[in-house]
């Protein structure tokens, strides 16, 4: 292994770093090479590498990933059954890096399908405890300012499969893919709730998709005036038609459903709906029997995308484990990976600071052995949350539980680099 | 219009904002609407509004933009006579918000089109003044470490429309589209060099991609041991194959040619190879009758991309002033805009922190009372350089020149609400 000392590391070199499966701390790059992984090859010549000889294609006006791609889509698509478009679809993490996920690979979760809205007839409609409802399309909403911010969205639902009783054989998008960040560009409900005027009543808005269900949920007023947008651009262009096109509400940090898709009515009232989507469904019942409704931030967690299965390992050295964590509590304060189901644990490392209310990427140096490995990654927010193991989730939530599960994911590596969901601790 | 000083604003409020064609500041939040745009409406009855009835589309593999934004595309597909895939492609700036360009979007010129590479067979070799040549395909480099960083690429052509004598009559896409930003992931070039070992007497990299035209640039080696990278994944997933698919040299700042796509070898050398891209094209006949050759980073620059031609002003009252702004030389330090051409000036607002060598939005309010404007923006990056006017550009650079070109652009708005592009000064 040659030594990174010498040359000049302006960028992202942590000064320390520790490598899974060594003892002790190490020079700063040095260690985080996959040492001599490049293959020794004599000087080549012009004609032994071997670019086509004839122009290749042409322009377009709106591109596409590579044919060479094409197993990188969404996974697992579950529709109910008898229905077209109620069900989810998973974004393949263990396909993707860095920390924005392409729109056409955002996850879906659809109770009564994609409505196909034509925008120039499309309106959102403020109503109820306010001096004067308001109508807005969308020339109207463009006179308004608008923030951009990068943030996740995550469906309450996800990685409740790891409550099964046996390990399911799937893999990191199965079990994970309901969570994925966009930068999302909107208008600040709080102008247009503030131009409507707020009645004193007011304490909560309902909020109503035009879906064919008219999917709604009731939102503190607190929160809408706080960080909520009306969302009209995802990574830059017009909302996805499956993301709410062509407005969304979103609400950073909370629950996926909230933040309504396809956003056509904003109702303020002095209490909650108390309708389907927060009674009967995203609401769990308690061991003591009683149910935890009304869970709207997301909890801390984390996952290693890579390795993971479906992306087995090689041959014995230096690998990146590489993962996604989040917290809808804040922002995160720590991401630690364990090579030996947590016995161990080194602190992984960020590019760059984490941001609140966003996916983050960690990274962290491993050195395989060879030998059967169980990988592990635990997050704590700067809350001061850190995910619990699956027995502990279990015992504390229950076994009716089944949002906001967040306990710490296990990958059991075996000697032969195959990789696979487990139930370690 | 109301005040949005009783409810909280704990996200990006500016505590004073000034409006553009209004004297003096004025209190947070309180000018930033476009007051009293939203339209007065009745309490709205269930049926007043009129969801689809029936469940919509199912979920996707991979989604694409709503059927309503068919005209959302890259705009003026240039390809040379006699060619298919030599030409270029604008990102349709003045329909976007926020700073990511999709990928789908993102402007393409090609010097021999598009070639489609298996990636399987697909490898980077190291070599000339190395140690050992080394050779890396696409499995050995996600052995390494990646970082991911959101930065702009800028073809050194962009905006080069404004040199010709008469303002033509274009979009923003049309003169400005030659840039785009996206999340790039990729593996340090510093580590793969030092890897390699670099020879005493190496000080510059020949970069060759494997499209037909072999596309090549010499790359200062500093560079390449700072900040480059070999990227592979752009918004989160591969990159697509007009960025070079499986994978690019990316040069954060420099002018986007350098950053060469489709990447297959890396000489490291004593002295640039003085290519074709680097000696009759990429380079500028000056006044004086030399040349101004090896221009590396691009310059600060800004463009309002709203109001801007095809998005017309519909009646007097409130607007919002949006646009981009970056530097290849650094971060940004300020924005100013103007409607009364250059007489007087406001600072924009960015929102949050400006982002070196990113495409940042700048935001400002602009009261239009219905007579005509004259818009203008103009940046001053972190080192102290700030756009100059078209004249002073074009005075010291002289006729010949048509790289870099980064002097303020005018948007004409007239009585009617139309805006088109003008030479103002």
């Amino acid at each position: 292994m040659r030594l990174m000392s010498q040359i000049p590391q302006k960028q992202n070199q942590p000064p320390n770093v520790r490598v899974l499966g060594r003892r002790g701390f190490l020079v700063a790059g040095t260690t985080l090479l996959a040492a001599g992984t490049g293959t020794a090859t004599s000087q080549p010549t012009q004609t032994s590498l071997q670019p086509p000889r004839s122009p290749g294609a042409p322009m377009t006006k709106y591109g596409r990933p590579s044919d060479h791609e094409a197993d990188v889509v969404r996974s697992r698509i579950r529709s109910k059954t008898g229905t077209t478009g109620s069900g989810a679809s998973g974004t393949p993490l263990q396909h993707l890096r860095g920390t924005i996920t392409p729109s056409g690979l955002h996850f879906e979760r659809h109770h009564s399908g994609v409505p196909m809205l034509a925008p120039e007839q499309h309106k959102l409609v403020i109503h109820g405890a306010v001096k004067q409802p308001l109508a807005f399309d969308l020339d109207k909403l463009h006179r308004y300012p608008m923030t951009t911010r990068t943030q996740f969205l995550e469906c309450s639902g996800n990685s409740a499969a790891l409550l099964s009783p046996k390990a399911q054989d799937w893999n990191c998008a199965d079990i994970h893919g309901l969570v994925s960040c966009s930068e999302w560009t909107g208008v600040p409900l709080a102008y247009l709730l503030d131009e409507a005027g707020i009645d004193p009543t007011a304490s909560w808005v309902i909020a109503e998709g035009a879906d064919a269900g008219r999917m709604n949920r009731s939102v503190p007023l607190s929160k809408c005036l706080d960080d909520a947008i009306v969302a009209l651009y995802q990574n830059g262009e017009r909302l996805r038609p499956e993301n709410g096109y062509p407005m969304r509400l979103f609400l950073p940090g909370f629950e996926g459903n909230m933040s309504i898709k396809w956003l056509h009515r904003l109702e303020l009232t002095d209490s909650p709906a108390m309708s389907r989507e927060e009674t009967s469904k995203y609401t769990d019942l308690r061991p003591g029997g009683r149910a935890k409704g009304f869970t709207f931030d997301m909890d801390v967690k984390s996952i290693i995308t890579s390795p993971s299965p479906g992306l087995n390992l090689q041959q014995p050295g230096v690998y990146q484990i590489s993962g996604l964590a989040w917290s809808g509590k804040g922002n995160l304060s720590r991401v630690e990976v364990s090579a030996d189901g947590g016995k161990s644990w080194i602190d992984a490392t960020f590019d760059g600071a984490p941001q609140p209310l966003a996916l983050n990427r960690f990274n962290a140096a491993w050195q395989w052995n060879g030998k059967p490995a169980l990988l592990m990654s635990r997050a704590t927010d700067s809350a001061g949350n850190t995910q619990p193991t699956r027995q502990v989730w279990i015992k504390q939530f229950g076994s009716n539980a089944f949002y906001h599960y967040n306990a710490i994911q296990a990958w059991r590596v075996f000697g032969d680099g195959r990789v696979e969901n487990t139930y370690a601790t």
